[in-house]
């Protein structure tokens, strides 16, 4: 029996862990950096970023709001105004406590202290909302809609590439409102819009909710969440959506006079999404070949490498990839790689990218006027068509293949969507030899909430599907009502 | 006398530094923060910011530029490697010593030490150069052209919003040659497209040179200077492109094997701007009534304001705002302005935010199909029209704005270029009671340089352009043949 071969060293059931690792590695996507639990993202990978930014830039403001940008460093006492925000928080920040460095006894150490240490910011609520507090003094100050994109820091001491990095790229939303009916109404329309992004954008299958109250945001009143299941069974939080009450509000003094004429608490949001969303599309759409891209996040959808033999014609076939580019590029992003790179080592080079469609263009498609290629998502599926065929479909042929990732990503999912556990034993055998999003019922006490936390496992969310069906509590057995999403997560 | 009205409190005779905080407080560009040294950048100024990163990032893709992201933080002993570089910076960093704080009487301390201390980058050259040696390793992997959009640290005891704050953002291009004469073309084609952006997009006048030695970048061995002048005569460097010779690639060991089969060093260039360009664009075109917009850069080319009366028309003037809106989209970006705030005060909002054609419709303009509009580059010139020539001539006035603001800025330039100071005396003189960019030669050396310090001015650059003629060095008085811009500047 010969193993069917494939483009990476590890494949998903040898090793789940090495094989991620070895798809972002193989895809030129990230490295780790020699600064502990950072890490850099490299061209192909930040490529992927941008057009994720794009895309999600263009919906905040289709919906009303501006960028803006905050500082990096907030004193360590604004931290202290919202307490379950800073014991949140706390155990995560690195802080800068000198501003300058000089030469000692053969090398260079902190000098200069500062009076006030400051936090890099590991989230900008705070911060934010004091500029928010000058900004606001009448209820027709408001609403007020702002997204940042920027840099993060939450010292991990346990990193992995984009899953759970000290430092992270993301967009910070943040938005303040006159009525608590608003405010939340932004959070909901937020989380839709993630929601949207993931299904339609990212293709991937995930289920939206909210996170229990043990599990909320530092300081908020209400988190939103999307959950969305890895290839491996296990979870991964995608973005979240927060109803902060008047919270923040009451830390910075964002108060307002109302239509009333009294003084109120303006109600706030934050969103967020990271750079994480990049390991979570891995871990949904790769295979043992590498990266699948799904196609509005692809740097390009069509590669062509031509086949050179140092043959006379070679200067011909570079002309007719040229032509087919021309052909091609009305409807799709098309990149012609002339580098001197053997034809062989690019294919797969494309194939671990997740590059759609990879043609391989010689004398023969020359000749003929056809196109070659290969089509990532199907199996490899290697195609040859005339060219007027190839540009008359490609558009088509770009939408099959969203289609089959969606499938794809769909069918590995519902295959761990687990129903029918009923009792706390039955979830920890489940859980002790396999994984996968397990349905289950609970009455929305924290009795018994410990054990799971000794399954090495969390609610994930309450997803916002509720049946209303009465059933029995996964942690206590008494009556409930409350669907829940059990799981492992990253 | 009575004087003319001005719809910013201070005007730049009264006091041009009050002045300048006046435009972008009265714009809605930026705050100051409650953070030392750092600034908040508004909605409005970061739409400027937002239009300045897009042009420039489609450039430098153009000439084959990726994007990449490297970590925030650089153990500090990285930067001993280059000794002129760590010198350089040594000063003026923000250095994270610790990973957490704790509760301890009554407040937030730093705890959790770290090991080694990192630093906030100033600038990325040894980060990313440390990446780049893993990448390297024949000459076939060369170039490597990236850039960086991101933020940085210098800490600045005193800051001035846009031009001196401890927190700013840039761009950071990074790229490796395989020879000398390529690193050295990159870092002059970069100069040039810099150029480009500053005056044929910022619309301002510059010089561009190189910076004489004493005043390079720390590790370069070629800077590459545009120097502008702002109204008060003193000069801004708007961006810098370093040819960095080997220096940090011996210092992270950039080595490839070359064509010759043996090992070489590469050669570097790094090349930056910043949000300081905002500050030199307020101080370019801004005026006493405030900014002035040059187009590509400006969020909105018109706003519509509907002069609402509360009565039964009001309806319909709203519908002809976004009549007018749908005739000149096509060539300009428009905005109708509905928001709940008397037309009056909308208007000389926008005035201040150097919008460049304020329209203002009410009743009248709805029942004669006219546009009523001021525009802002020509002394607020009132004009009205009908909306068919007004929708035929947008593109033509945009156009129109853009020479404007180019040939105040340059005649006022103009006015402030000093030729015919020949000796150090006369020099003293003119800055003891003026300012403006001093056209002298120099012989080159070092000779009496310190006296330039004490006049409180520097050597801007040697201007690109060398005459090549004999003359007497202003500091020394001997025969020198080379041109230098002499100027005070922020």
């Amino acid at each position: 029996m010969t193993a069917k071969k494939h483009a990476l060293s590890v494949t998903r059931d040898e090793d789940f862990s090495a094989w991620y690792q070895a798809v972002i590695i193989g895809a030129s996507i990230a490295e780790n950096s020699s600064v502990r639990g950072c890490m850099v993202i490299k061209p192909f990978g930040f490529a992927i970023w941008e057009r994720m930014q794009s895309i999600l830039d263009s919906k905040f403001k289709e919906l009303g709001h501006s960028n803006c940008y905050f500082p990096l460093l907030i004193p360590v006492d604004l931290f202290e105004r919202e307490a379950e925000h800073v014991a949140g928080f706390a155990k995560e920040m690195a802080i800068v406590t000198h501003h300058r460095i000089e030469y000692k006894d053969g090398k260079f150490i902190p000098s200069s202290p500062l009076e006030t240490p400051l936090a890099i910011r590991p989230t900008s609520e705070l911060i934010i909302g004091e500029s928010m507090s000058r900004w606001v003094n009448s209820y027709r100050d408001l609403p007020i809609l702002i997204n940042q994109w920027c840099n993060v820091i939450r010292w991990e001491m346990r990193t992995r590439m984009f899953l759970r990095t000290s430092e992270f790229l993301w967009q910070e939303g943040h938005t303040a409102h006159e009525t608590e009916e608003e405010a939340r109404l932004e959070a909901k329309t937020m989380h839709d819009v993630y929601q949207w992004f993931i299904e339609d954008v990212l293709k991937m299958y995930c289920i939206p909710g909210e996170k229990p109250e043990h599990d909320r945001f530092a300081g908020a009143v209400k988190t939103l969440t999307i959950e969305a299941m890895m290839q491996d069974g296990k979870s991964l939080q995608m973005a979240t959506s927060h109803y902060l009450g008047n919270n923040f509000a009451k830390a910075v003094n964002i108060q307002f006079q109302g239509r009333d004429g009294s003084l109120h608490y303006a109600h706030t949001t934050s969103w967020g999404s990271t750079t994480r969303m990049i390991g979570g599309l891995i871990m949904a759409h790769a295979d043992d070949d590498g990266l699948n891209l799904p196609s509005q996040v692809a740097p390009y959808h069509v590669t062509i490498i031509p086949i050179l033999k140092g043959i006379s014609q070679d200067g011909e076939i570079i002309e007719y990839c040229h032509e087919i580019k021309q052909s091609i590029q009305k409807d799709s992003r098309v990149f012609v790689d002339l580098k001197e790179i053997p034809a062989q080592n690019k294919k797969w080079d494309y194939v671990r990218k997740g590059i759609p469609f990879i043609c391989e263009i010689g004398i023969n498609e020359l000749q003929n006027k056809t196109v070659f290629f290969t089509r990532r998502a199907n199996e490899l599926e290697k195609v040859r068509m005339s060219l007027e065929e190839f540009a008359a479909s490609i558009g088509e042929f770009i939408r099959e293949h969203d289609e089959i990732l969606k499938r794809k990503n769909a069918l590995s999912c519902s295959q761990k969507m687990i129903y029918g556990i009923k009792t706390f034993e039955e979830l920890k055998d489940f859980f002790s030899q396999s994984s996968g999003f397990v349905m289950a019922k609970w009455s929305g006490s924290k009795e018994n909430l410990e054990q799971i936390d000794e399954l090495a496992i969390s609610i994930r969310c309450l997803p916002r599907e509720q049946s209303g069906d009465l059933g029995k509590c996964i942690l206590t057995g008494k009556d409930a009502t409350i669907d829940i999403v059990l799981a492992k997560s990253y």
